[in-house]
């Protein structure tokens, strides 16, 4: 198995390491902290129960984890170096120096998220193995990995860093052009310091802040960024139209971050341009879909989870479903031909109601498969007589592929007379297998 | 039904009309566009192909739409009016003083992403009905509604409206002190105005950014914020951790957005506060499982559409399905015992080795239950003999809840001698039903 040599063992090198070793590499990391051992497994362990999950094959063999407080150690027989250490430009110079005296020819990897490539570089025995590849917490499940190397990197140590990552179900996004933060940095720098501002100025606390985000536009970018969600937002006219209504907004002192790019013609063609390089493979009618279907996904795990948006559509579940049961879904009146001599009502017709409920509920929902009622059972609870004004509610007890429980109240008025249960199913009628039941969805 | 007025029918107001409708409302639609009806019935088709596939039970019947050109027929009898006009505010005032000659006690928000409450209230009829609420694209799915009062609107009519945003399964947030923009627009704003900045730079194309965005932080946002994402990365420490190592690279000189709270112990003070009020509930432990287990959720969605992080992860799969398969999993030497008179290897025995490789395969996906080989296909390819060197791979064809099959391929060097499939199931010995195959995750 190749080995990789990860410099430095906190969250982000722990998260590397998992990522070397639950792809089957052998892995040594080095750190210095008398804790990193302890800290190393707590991170292994929250890999090893999550990024398998993510895979539908298996994966392969974990590979052998050895730790260590010698960079040189660490770095023999290495096929690739990643550097987490903290973000000093003088440490990671000294870190990087004693890596290739024993290493000089082996790609290094630094997890830095602010400076450059050619930062790193000064004074390199040998620049050219040197780049940037920038993760993102928690790094043993997000895909993206920032790739940037200076002019001096060699384009090879590049492309096979990327190839390897790809293997591990990562992203790599080939940074061309290196400035201060790379990319992704630069949005949460420029989130960070607004942020800042509102919780300082009193207008938000951290909580309504991050409900802010996560409530709207964070579920938005799991699955789009920003220029793809507005070449949608904008419709049928698309990009140029979005940019055209968005653009004079900019000249506005909304934030407290003034130093804005001229927005001419010139801005509106080239990312007009890209945005169709981009998303012009789909109408915006079948990008709207896209963008549905995926927030219905990840709306649903939250739900799953009962957390942030998820918790909030399962309160909404609970008080509807209170309020259906409150709504009367059949009215009627004990009608003459229902009754015995004495003008009490005959207890079957409960089942009646029930059935006439039980269809006005199931044509609510848009359920039009003929279901069988496979079981009804009836518990009485009084006595109707004729002309008296009777009504039933209709409540989903629990359903499932193939099949669900229907629970019929039937009044008269606030008084309980007689609680139906319905489980019905949905079979093929000529095989029996179960089928699932079709909602008009 | 209570009824809503719907002013404006564009993409935000048509959300709007759908998030209504889809709850029961009647609803009117004022809207001069000639092409209002069918450009809504879009909106609408989208919402109800969607918002009903967040509801686990019924959804209310679906109200009356009524579409209009005249502001006062929209608004004669609606209990609650929202404004989604161009963001123009001469425009606004016009269309909140036609509002209130009519209905001058019903609350109307408005959709304005960046206007103040007290911008829109000004020369209005009755200012205590007037305030913000602000959605976001698509409004018949994400949750968040900004609700925002000037110090004239009532209190009352924010928490009825609340209340009616809840019922709709939507996240009122209550901004308690009104900026341009709001809160989240404001993040919008500066991270827009970044984007641009490398765009125009040509540092990142736009569908670069949208990597950057989407494969990174926008999947940690979808389910925990800004604070709470950072509070987690900040480890066992915790947040106060975290601001000690990111406050200093507040003065770097990475955004174009310069202007920058200073960063003192009142502000960290401030901050470590809320954010203990916030998430102090989780331990540090419990917030990382809690975000891996929502990630995980927000993935495998993605890759059940392919889509985004779930493309490169299907990728990924399949690249690790070739290579199992490629990777054998059993060596041996055709034993004398094997062999007949002939030295030939009785093709038995390539069961045998099928049953080998397959259990080799088991333990290295952690899977340890008691399968049943169901049943077995062997397909023979060539003749081995006496003292040959065999291998075998495995790879997983098909697995579901409680089966699995696997094909495994017997060589001599390159070439093939025999395939053989089996088809293992988990079944409980006493009742025979079938139980999920467990795995080492």
């Amino acid at each position: 198995m190749p080995k990789a040599a990860i410099i430095g063992g906190g969250v982000i090198g722990g998260g590397w390491a998992a990522r070397f070793l639950l792809n089957g590499w052998d892995v040594t990391v080095c750190d210095p902290d008398p804790d990193a051992e302890r800290k190393l497994a707590e991170v292994l362990d929250n890999a090893r129960a999550a990024l398998p999950a993510l895979s539908d094959g298996p994966m392969p063999p974990e590979g052998h984890l050895t730790l260590t407080t010698s960079i040189p150690d660490a770095v023999t027989g290495a096929a690739y170096i990643q550097e987490s250490t903290p973000e000093r430009l003088d440490l990671k110079h000294r870190v990087l120096a004693e890596i290739q005296q024993i290493a000089p020819q082996t790609p290094i990897g630094s997890s830095t998220s602010g400076y450059k490539p050619s930062d790193l570089q000064q004074g390199a025995i040998n620049p050219s193995a040197i780049f940037v590849a920038h993760p993102f917490n928690p790094v043993y499940l997000l895909p993206l990995v920032e790739l940037v190397p200076s002019p001096a990197t060699y384009p090879a140590v590049i492309d096979s860093t990327a190839a390897m990552l790809r293997g591990f179900g990562m992203f790599p996004l080939h940074v061309r052009k290196e400035i201060d933060a790379h990319i992704a940095d630069r949005f949460l720098e420029a989130v960070w310091r607004e942020a800042l501002w509102l919780v300082k100025d009193g207008v938000a606390t951290t909580e309504e802040i991050d409900e802010a985000i996560r409530m709207g536009f964070g579920l938005r970018w799991g699955q789009m960024g920003l220029f793809e969600t507005y070449r949608v937002a904008g419709g049928e006219a698309g990009m140029r139209h979005f940019l055209a209504q968005f653009g004079p907004c900019l000249t506005w002192p909304w934030t407290k971050l003034m130093d804005v790019p001229e927005f001419n013609d010139e801005l509106v063609e080239l990312i007009a341009g890209q945005s169709d390089a981009q998303s012009g493979a789909h109408s915006i009618r079948n990008l709207e879909r896209i963008r549905d279907s995926n927030l219905i996904g990840f709306l649903r795990a939250l739900k799953a989870r009962d957390w942030g948006a998820g918790r909030v559509l399962n309160a909404q579940d609970a008080t509807l479903q209170a309020a259906d049961a409150a709504t009367p879904l059949w009215h009627g009146q004990v009608l003459p031909g229902w009754t015995d001599s004495t003008g009490s009502m005959a207890p079957v017709h409960h089942l009646g109601i029930a059935s006439e409920a039980a269809s006005v509920f199931m044509r609510l929902n848009g359920i039009d498969a003929p279901l069988t009622p496979v079981q009804t059972h009836m518990h009485p609870q009084g006595h109707a007589r004729r002309g008296d004004p009777l009504s039933a509610t209709v409540e989903l007890r629990d359903s499932g592929a193939g099949h669900m429980s229907l629970r019929i109240s039937i009044s008269r008025m606030a008084e309980p007379l007689a609680e139906v249960t319905l489980r019905l199913e949905h079979r093929d009628p000529d095989t029996g297998a179960s089928l699932p039941i079709p909602r008009s969805l």
